[in-house]
């Protein structure tokens, strides 16, 4: 493997010093760019893209090509694992995803099986190796998965949902199913995870997009406690490198201190946190990664500007920040933006690395 | 007026001492409650039940008559005030609230009026007036509306949304005509409840369902400020007591310090915020007012028993709890499943006011 040219994403991730906080963003190979939509009118369905390692591959790099990012993210769905279960997920522009089969009993549970990942998404470990060769040691590419609650709540609810009802329902007169689910979805993340980090991830993240729905003792017990397990399940060292694993819990804000003894190097914020105080939270147990409304790119660019410092100033000095946004880039943001915010980082951040 | 013959809720507001923990629901007089369906089939649309003070009186009370609840709260809708102004309140089954004509530019707003409650608003009062007349003196009445920032949302937006991506790019790039907008529905707000405190109401809330969706600084300068120049401008007392006003921002429970100094009598919280923590943090500034997930109503009894406990002991004893859910309770709970969790915080609570 070729020797990486710029580490600051990885670094940062460990608190080790660097000469800027590195960036990156969420959803950054998506929507937003026009040859990401140009791509994908040709490529058939979002998961066709998804399975065809040259195109994730090259949709992968195409906002390298745009903006000073310090790591690429694999291009996938949160949602593969219970994919590759045979829930059949598809997705209808303007609804988000959708599966084929719920779950719904503790038969449907019974019926799951733990996945292989490197054997039931070969297309994944693929696209992950592709886009490592072709990087060729440019910035670090992060691997992902969902976390097993989040992945939980699509396969019961079948696709998006704002009261969660069938999964809450579920869990509160089910808890051994849920767990069971649960156990199964974390081993099967551990084995996708450990897969993607063999064929070339250099550092993973879990998308918690659920958990902030729960309240403290049920996210504890249902979402938190299997982001642990798979914390502890995952190779954490290849190629001569620690791998560093991110956590982000979507609304987690008030379980920063759970969260921070959970077996993660970096934990991820939404933009209702102040990284000021999520820092104080936390000490010198993890690195945070975050946290600008994504929004904030509809702004003018001065404003834009203004609230990267402004949240460079509430992280302050030291190690251990990874600059993003607090959630996905939206589709429509102006590329034009996302330049100004990532430049912005590199620009503004250099006087707390001194 | 006849006496007052339960006042444990309006005392618990006021941080006072009560024989047991007051309890009421969000959303209590609504579809979960087979009576109201029956109702509602034959009253035409939402807004024509609204509209009509016997139908919104007999829903208001429907709840009382199953369940002990310590207080009523007027049928209405939280977007009658920009209805009032012209926006056109309609709403589509599954969809939720949508506005005929929305607000997207600095010329919009200024042709916004302030209303006047009494006189643009009459029929919310007729509903108040006959509301107290039928309640009899049996519990309080409570007023509500929306907050300035969570109406806006849906004026700029036109209805739902999930990423608020108008009224965001609205606020961030012409933030002088956001103040102005929500500046005029600070005074409309102030109007409206007053109106409804002269009516009868005799505690108000204001529902900032959508506070939660800015970063701390924004939700200050934009949600907070706003609540806080109603809370100043509110009647405070009227029929020789005092009128308490419930502020809730779903999602503010980083916020919590904050809220505590912005003029509420108490503060609503959703169960993703643990109330033992959030007491701490307010100390004896305000009283608390919350926070079972409605989802909970959809457990086993017994389980809805033992979170109701959880959720007392972590209150603990004292004074200056108000009982409710975190959110509206689903139209899919089960009425039954209701009056265990009513019953269950009187029951259970008595200890913790000897």
């Amino acid at each position: 493997m070729p020797q990486l040219q710029n580490d600051r994403f990885l670094k940062a991730l460990l608190r080790e010093p660097v000469d800027r906080t590195p960036v990156w963003m969420m959803r950054q190979a998506g929507r937003y760019l026009p040859e990401y939509r140009e791509r994908r009118a040709q490529a058939g369905s979002f998961m066709d893209l998804c399975k065809n390692a040259d195109f994730a591959c090259e949709v992968t790099i195409q906002p390298l090509e745009r903006f000073e990012l310090d790591a690429a993210i694999l291009f996938s769905d949160i949602l593969t694992v219970p994919d590759a279960m045979g829930l059949g997920l598809y997705f209808i522009t303007g609804e988000g995803p959708k599966f084929e089969k719920t779950i719904r009993t503790a038969k449907d549970v019974d019926a799951i099986s733990v996945i292989d990942g490197e054997k039931d998404l070969g297309y994944v470990m693929n696209a992950v190796r592709t886009i490592r060769k072709e990087l060729n040691g440019r910035v670090p590419l992060i691997g992902f998965s969902g976390s097993p609650w989040t992945l939980a709540t699509y396969m019961i609810e079948g696709g998006s949902t704002r009261e969660f009802r069938h999964i809450k329902e579920f869990m509160l007169t089910q808890p051994e199913a849920m767990h069971e689910l649960l156990d199964k979805l974390a081993d099967s993340v551990i084995s996708y995870l450990n897969a993607q980090i063999l064929a070339g991830a250099q550092a993973v993240q879990i998308f918690d997009t659920w958990g902030g729905v729960l309240s403290g003792p049920l996210y504890r017990e249902f979402s938190l406690n299997y982001m642990k397990k798979i914390a502890a399940g995952l190779l954490r060292e290849n190629e001569g490198r620690r791998i560093p694993v991110i956590m982000f819990t979507k609304g987690g804000g008030q379980w920063l201190p759970d969260m921070a003894a959970a077996g993660a190097d970096c934990l991820g914020l939404d933009w209702s946190t102040d990284i000021g105080m999520a820092r104080q939270l936390v000490g010198d147990k993890v690195s945070l990664q975050g946290n600008m409304d994504p929004s904030m790119l509809f702004a003018k660019q001065e404003r834009i500007r203004q609230e990267v410092a402004y949240i460079l100033e509430r992280f302050g000095s030291g190690n251990g920040h990874v600059f993003n946004l607090g959630h996905g880039i939206s589709q429509f943001a102006d590329p034009e933006h996302a330049k100004v915010f990532v430049d912005a980082v590199h620009e503004l951040s250099e006087p707390y690395h001194k």
